[in-house]
């Protein structure tokens, strides 16, 4: 349990508190005098460090991506506080939890998965809801996914993450299949529960958010179907068809190969899935990006190198 | 009023009614004889034709897009009904109906402005209802807004399309206002119902569906802004910004230059307008092209030439 | 067994044979009188025919795609020998054997698989070795492989062609693990042997070479590495780390996500697997338009649609 | 008026002047004390200067894109003329002239728009030319067209540029009507003179050039069409025809979707206005590019990164 | 000398006179019966034959893009004037003037040779003069020049077309080098005159305008530049620079790799050049293919292939 | 004579060595003190230097890609080895040996040339042995393609990495004439010893790796088709066709249009050579990156900025 946050952090004071490092970065005076850039993070936000002294002994001792026990004084600069670290040191993985250091979720975890698995009962054909419970209900599974982030970049990019999106795309899914009367609901519930599965396995999210080697040689979408086939595998008497268009759900579910996947949407239940899917993750981005960029009094953020454009925050008041 | 529709000739049966002309070509035999093909259609289906005899008299009396008043013979050809013509002349326009020969909508469209007028009526921002009065108030749009497709290819495609089209996203963008509840329900409704205003000068839909001259010199997205701009102007005090902001989202919601918007979606009420306008032709255009596609047994229709792929049209009986 | 071939097929003679039906159109006489205008082949070539008699009756009994019994007399006709037709059936299914009716590869068949076979044994890693037994020692995997075409389209597309093409490739292969000495000789045989395995799901190559469902719905690049992740769970102890790298050497060996890969190769053995397969495909392709463009005064092919250009077939006699 | 100017600056003198901030960054030394780095200008050039002492005061006075007036001293260090900064404030509007900072045309603004105006007078179409006195006769409009920059960035970026970039185009219009007999001459010298005429509202351009609100939301193509559409509506019985054509021209002339016209040319004049504004901005920032590319010895100038090439200077000499 | 043209035969007259074939197909009755469907022209303008009768003795007589004497009788055909041939043989080259059966510039070619050498006299720089000298004074290539067409395609295809277009640009470019004062002259007018050159050797225009094996093999920009490279190296002395920044010119003159040059414009020259190029090559296209658009009362022509688009022709009587 | 390597460097020795300045900065203290940060480097290594004293001095006597003659010690600092450096000034060229300073092949240059002589000789047809001679049997040629690099960039990047890859690309297309005995193994032989030999006159390789101004206007393809073009001038009776032949496999050798070849390839040859030139390439690229990557226990190597993905390592001891 960590016994400090960045929140409460006050100019002045001596801290003792564990973090994790974000950025670090080697710097140098005229003569070669190195020094420390640091920039530490929890939860509750992040704050910078300088090491000035012992910087040779120091720096072995912790890299990015570490967690580390950090004493210093925090001092005011410019406005703002900032660390000047004594010591440094990363700390064993025994001693911490991660949901102290990452960005989590601000939604209640176990509230939405119970959510989720509410509206995995609420599938009809009994092969597929039988798959759901399979997933669902395997703990260790369910654990990941409760923790994993939805991407490695800007837009749920936080533990939690992943199951936020997918929560909030089956909300959307379940309004879409009563809009539209003929689509399969079963499906869109089902694609929309698994179409990211595969993201569990293809990021690491204890230490830092980072993809995996089976994220990279494979990639989410591949690991995602492979996990349907073994256990549909497991399923007696799966009908073959069914797991066909499921499978083809999740495959196709970025939309064009461009985007990686292997095939395009070729049934309705497909091409919707993608839509909620691509729909959800942009206008998350844009609300995080938006929400980030500060200057209250400015009406654009900076320039978003996803999107390739300024977003307009509005006129301040409106 | 029509005497007889398509889907009530019998082979056998003399036949004097009117029609639309979808097809018409001029074949030859072997000696260079000429005979004339033709496709007739009205709402309730379409059917083949031929003249055999007096050729050189009638074809100069109509032309492809006509609607003509035909007299001659129903006759069975290997399964099908066709038409042996005896006469065939173009109608004066003040006989008929359009709404009697062109494809239309399966909705009752003045069901569908009222529920498009409560939408409108259920904006709270007061110039925006304001604006939205001065619309969908004014008979003669009105009238056009009714009768208008939404595309002359092969999505929405018929008469009061473009109606059924733009109700079905407002209903979606309703759902998301509540879904996503930081983002601005009005701007949603109202980018909803006019972001597609514009088509109803793009085309021409009292003949044959086609482009009009401003359709195809300026396109439904600068028209429609155009229709705002002026609408606006009348409206002493309407708020510059917001005229802004709403022009955005009538000028970006196809999403990217490449279809045609001159700036992408910078507000995330741009955004969403995008997505829901594609996510609803394309839904709409695989199920229209799911069910045109005939042969009962098979499990894929024929290649669709806009989403370059075969669709699958699933097992028989699933 | 067929009892007589199109290559040995003379004007004037009664004929009473088997033949695919490669085309089949009806036409129409100048007062509507339908006839049949069919093209038929065999593994020797291909012959025009038309049925001009009993239209009605005929026409129903046989379609695009199967294997007629034709009763008929070759006619001359513009230096070229046709069909009359008098009677045309559909055949049983299990009067026939598809290698009379298909093109098919020039090569042996049996000492092509023993060729490939021999390669599997060379390989020296024991995981990668079983894997290989497992596939090609499964009998009825093996039957599929020899009879499987590479592609419906231009280049290998006849029966055994996929096993023409697999073998090729690993010649070529096997000559660059010589020639890049710090490649691994394993990895370029297996995932040459392996890379394709998925089209014997791909296709149906029974009646005629079309893409299955599964082939349309998730393509042979999901298909075979889903068939690799089934084989190497059935192999206890089957190293993971070998398992990740063979499987992305299938997944990338399109090259790019616009080709259907999900991921690009990152390994060098999946580059170079992906550069001896688009190699190997394409010099095929240009050999083959080129070999089946008659006129043999003609500097030039005809325009070749996928290479989107015209080939150049050289001066006479160079 | 300004005092003096940066070409007159000499080390060694005291200084006391005004200048535009074109960038302020904050530097650190190896303690952590900070110093201001900022680089200012006028219309005669552009000065390093360096703010040491009294940094935590001063910092917050000014900003980029500010003009301040400076006290100090000129120094000289490595062959070039520094400021060592003692004050620095920002001013009052109301205290200066911005054609005193800004880079400006080269060209005489008054007999530019002179010459403008005598091209407008020479068109003969009464509707067109009653449109151009409107847009020109209007005092704030002209002397916005006179202020105005073409760009943002590297080509005609500057006060002025868009006026020299409009005659430009005209004068090549001019002559291409005499050498294209058929293309209405009325067309391509309306067409050219308010093509971008939307670029007035597009940028703003009192205390640096930038991107307007409007400008980033609807573009500069959208808002000309719009002051057409207003000024068009005034003019009683302006034909439909003509303004649509020339709304066609305006709309169309960025030549393709991508970029940023939402239709593509059209008629040959749509397409002559197109050519000669891409090759008028072209040439220009070529020239510019070559031109501000010191290194007197060197064949190349450094990477072009908006042309993606590196531009050829030539011999010396030649 | 031909005896008749298209343009002055009447229906009811014998024929006999010779035409180049521009189509020939062979159609089929009910019952196989073959007729020749012909399409012939002139300079003057094309003409429907039909050969009805001693087909198969006539058919191996000719080809497409013979030119033929044809013996039969002119009969009017719905509104048309159509030959119904009697006899119909390839001529012998000796015979014949190409001139008599091409589409053929409008323009006075001797007299746009002489234009184009008056602008290669005005060059300055005396080894560009001698370079010219040595292109335009070498009468085979000179005699090739005033015959060669621009292009197979639709824009200046005709006899001729390759000097009109020439000095068109040359024109232009002319204006230009007094427009951009900083500009090369000499080097506008001498890459606007060889800029193409090579397109006399890329095109066959004796028969029919098709391209030739090294047109396809190496295209007119390879082509071009290698002529230039043969004739520099005759001229002792001639500056490498020079040589170099020529070179580039016509290298370069397709603008972007896409369209098939391996540079891009690096000189200002080069660029311009290739505007030029571009943009009189495409107002030649669009003029040709609305003056070639008939149905007088329809304000758009069908659609261009190339530009991918409808073209606008303007109100009837504008 | 160098008379000391980088590797052989020891911290605390006194240095006086010449080396290739690879990277030259001026960097600045807190009070505006400068100092140079240079990197330095011979074909053993590179190693970083400082100039903190007498910086104005030294400054101007040395640029990025000169050879330095230094004087200075050899300080140990932060796990690495520094130049504290006291003089350092340009050497003349006269003194030294280019092959001292760069990086280079790691195969014996005469052996390789010899291997490629071999081949040559191999080459049946006449024509084409003997303009095989006349290219390699031109001394200076000879030794310019032996020094010159493959590339500027990150493969074959060293001198004789042109070398390097033409033989490595002949002996694969010697096997290929093997495996596909159909297609020419003359051409294929000679198109890859000639295919980049442009690139003896597209770079500089005696002071560093660039561009020449030939190479960035004209580009190695077209300089080499001209190379082959001279030469073959020279040889009385050369076949046109083979000629033609041969400059079709090097201008099409870069495949696609978009990669500089002016015309894709249209015989088998040249698209063999293209493969084979473009795996060659690739496959080195892949091995210097990954063998250049530190690390030893990191799995993935940094990003490559050319194919844009991280490329796996591998594990360790794997």
């Amino acid at each position: 349990m960590k016994s400090l946050y960045v929140k409460d952090i006050r100019a002045g004071e001596k801290i003792k508190a564990s973090f994790l490092v974000m950025e670090k970065n080697l710097a140098y005076s005229q003569k070669g005098a190195p020094y420390l850039s640091v920039r530490l993070r929890d939860k509750t936000g992040d704050i910078e460090a300088r090491v000035w002294d012992n910087v040779a002994a120091l720096d072995p001792g912790f890299r990015k991506g570490d967690i580390v026990y950090v004493q210093g004084r925090a001092v005011s600069y410019r406005d703002a506080t900032q660390l000047a670290v004594l010591d440094i040191r990363k700390m064993e993985d025994t001693e911490l939890d991660p949901w102290d250091y990452f960005p989590t979720t601000k939604g209640n975890v176990e509230e939405m998965f119970a959510a989720l698995s509410d509206y995995a009962r609420s599938v009809e054909n009994p092969w597929l809801k039988t798959l759901l419970e399979n997933f669902l209900g395997d703990g260790e599974l369910a654990a990941r996914l409760k923790r994993a982030p939805a991407a490695k970049g800007f837009h749920h990019a936080y533990l939690g993450g992943l199951l936020e999106h997918t929560l909030s795309m089956v909300r959307i899914l379940d309004f879409l299949a009563r809009h539209y009367p003929t689509v399969s609901r079963d499906m869109l519930i089902v694609g929309g529960i698994l179409h990211d599965i595969g993201k569990i396995e293809e990021f690491t999210y204890d230490r830092a958010i980072d993809y995996t080697t089976p994220g990279r040689l494979l990639g989410h979408i591949y690991i995602g179907v492979e996990m349907l086939d073994r256990r549909i595998a497991a399923i007696e008497g799966f009908p073959m068809d069914l797991a066909l268009e499921l499978k083809h759900v999740v495959l196709a579910h970025h939309g064009e190969l461009d985007f990686g996947s292997p095939k395009r949407p070729k049934t309705v239940e497909a091409l919707i899935v993608h839509f909620v899917d691509d729909l959800d993750a942009k206008v998350m981005a844009f609300q995080e990006f938006i929400g980030n960029s500060g200057g209250e009094d400015a009406e654009w953020t900076l320039f978003h190198r996803f999107f390739e454009r300024f977003l307009y925050k509005g006129k301040a008041g409106a």
